[in-house]
């Protein structure tokens, strides 16, 4: 415990930014018109009858006459799709509203579109908090869209993984002597992974592509006119090891053609093993926005997102299959 | 834009549950010296000099009179973990405090363990808020723990994937007509998957085991005494088919003995197959944890959360490896 004599400015912030909030950007107008703005995490809810929303405001910021002054303000719960927005309002200088397209408000103070909730409020109340002003406002006006909203954590932005109402297992509780469960990582990786190609590949029946040959069509359809070492460099992390006979094989479905070039044989798609790798990329996109339909679409990009980072803190040194040459 | 006039109670608490925020529970003492405590999420930092939070009660709440006596509460800051604890606080009626060992405070205000931050505070104001009131209180204490915290969005607890400070790219970006790009859901699945079971491999590349060889060991290890068709059940989603040949493999290397009951074969796992197979087992946990420290505990939650929703949401009715029989 550290008691208050003692406070460290930036571990209690540290402390305090365990608290996640959602993050907003609060406007107004100036004594002179102009638009303001600012990013903030400390809004929240009041009361729902009569509706009132609380935020606070650092007493040093350039911002307060405005708010202190008007008493119209609008808040943006701002999608995770608005990061950038986010840090532009946060920081002092620029023309923060530059090339916004306004919506239109029920008060003149500015009402700025994308974002996942909107509140139209009037000051109710303002009060003293220390080094902020408190202020209360009553909502006059809101609305909100799907937009899954941008959350914040510890200083970082982040995106909510959503809990399942009830407690979701997979299987029956495992006996305690269990050597491992459903909730070792690399078990779940591996199904999930299975179990999507599983139901893609029942999906392409009629096209009966192994997961050999749909892997490397997929790496010829981004990246065409390799060598065979060249293709194995994309996927003997998979442990699919590409030979002259597999190709072979693919060249006999007409799905690829090797045109020899000194000593090199290089494999290109043909039209037939596009039309066939796109058919199946179309399908795993439409299997993607079919989860994110059951799972919710912010759910599905904290997915993405962690995979993501889990891909590249394990990346054995893959070249970089989007590379322009 | 819905205007006051039709406020729908439910909708406006939607709007307003788009903002995300953690969880916290707020203690004090009762006028007979009972604990009291209560569930809030509309806790938030309002200044750091001198250091202020606050959080609003509704004025109907059973505990207002306990906060409105007495000055000292503290708020704790709830961790994933105590999902279950901030049910327990959010509705009235049992004794909350039953069966929690309380920690030693500043104040008598009951001090809850196994939380992310904890702020013991007296009251500096209270201030009008419609159906609530608002606790504005000064900070003479706080603690904090590495444990992730608990979130909530929308009506759902949650757990944040928190986005890295820089974007986050694997591949140069691609040209416009791309078919499919690294942000497509199956690629990152096939590739956090075969990068974490690549790793896996070369860290046991002593025992030679196969993809196909490690899956079947690993059912075993969990549901021993299979026929080939009962094996097969479990693993073929993974395109792996288990044949007569591949267990007589695994019987030669002495990691399986086929056990002959009347017209069937039962494989069990020996004494040195339980062995390799754990050694992958500990090693799959052991990277799980060295992520863990790279991405942060919560987020491998995140990721592990919502892989498991994806798989619930995919299984093609895959039986229970850990049913008991």
């Amino acid at each position: 415990m550290t008691s208050q004599a003692s406070f460290d400015p930036q571990a209690f912030r540290a402390a305090l930014g365990t608290f996640t909030t959602g993050v907003t950007i609060i406007t107004t107008r100036g004594p002179d018109g102009a638009p303001v703005g600012v990013t903030a995490n400390s809004f929240n809810s009041v009361s729902l009858n009569p509706p009132l929303v609380l935020w606070s405001l650092a007493k040093s910021a350039r911002s307060l006459e405005a708010f202190s002054n008007h008493q119209h303000w609008n808040v943006h719960v701002l999608s995770a799709a608005q990061e950038g927005l986010s840090g532009r309002f946060a920081s002092p200088g620029e023309d923060k509203f530059a090339g916004i397209e306004l919506d239109e408000g029920i008060s003149d103070a500015p009402l700025l579109p994308g974002c996942t909730a909107r509140f139209q409020c009037r000051t109710a109340f303002s009060y003293e908090g220390g080094d902020h002003v408190i202020f209360v406002g009553e909502v006059h006006s809101y609305d909100r869209s799907p937009e899954p909203p941008l959350v914040y954590q510890a200083g970082q932005y982040a995106v909510a993984a959503r809990k399942p109402r009830t407690e979701l297992r997979l299987a029956a509780p495992p006996p305690p002597e269990c050597s491992y469960t459903e909730d070792l990582l690399g078990y779940l990786l591996g199904r999930a992974h299975y179990q999507m190609l599983h139901a893609l590949r029942r999906m392409l029946a009629g096209d009966a592509l192994d997961e050999a040959n749909f892997f490397l069509l997929s790496v010829l359809c981004i990246r065409d006119d390799l060598t065979l070492d060249e293709l194995n460099a994309f996927v003997s992390y998979t442990g699919i090891e590409a030979t002259a006979e597999m190709m072979a094989q693919l060249e006999g479905r007409r799905f690829v053609a090797c045109e020899r070039r000194g000593r090199q044989n290089r494999y290109v798609l043909t039209a037939d093993g596009r039309e066939v790798a796109l058919r199946q990329i179309a399908l795993a996109k439409a299997q993607e926005d079919n989860l994110a339909d059951k799972l919710g679409v912010g759910d599905v990009m904290a997915l993405k997102l962690m995979l993501k980072r889990l891909v590249a803190a394990t990346d054995p040194g893959l070249p970089d299959l989007w590379a322009p040459r």
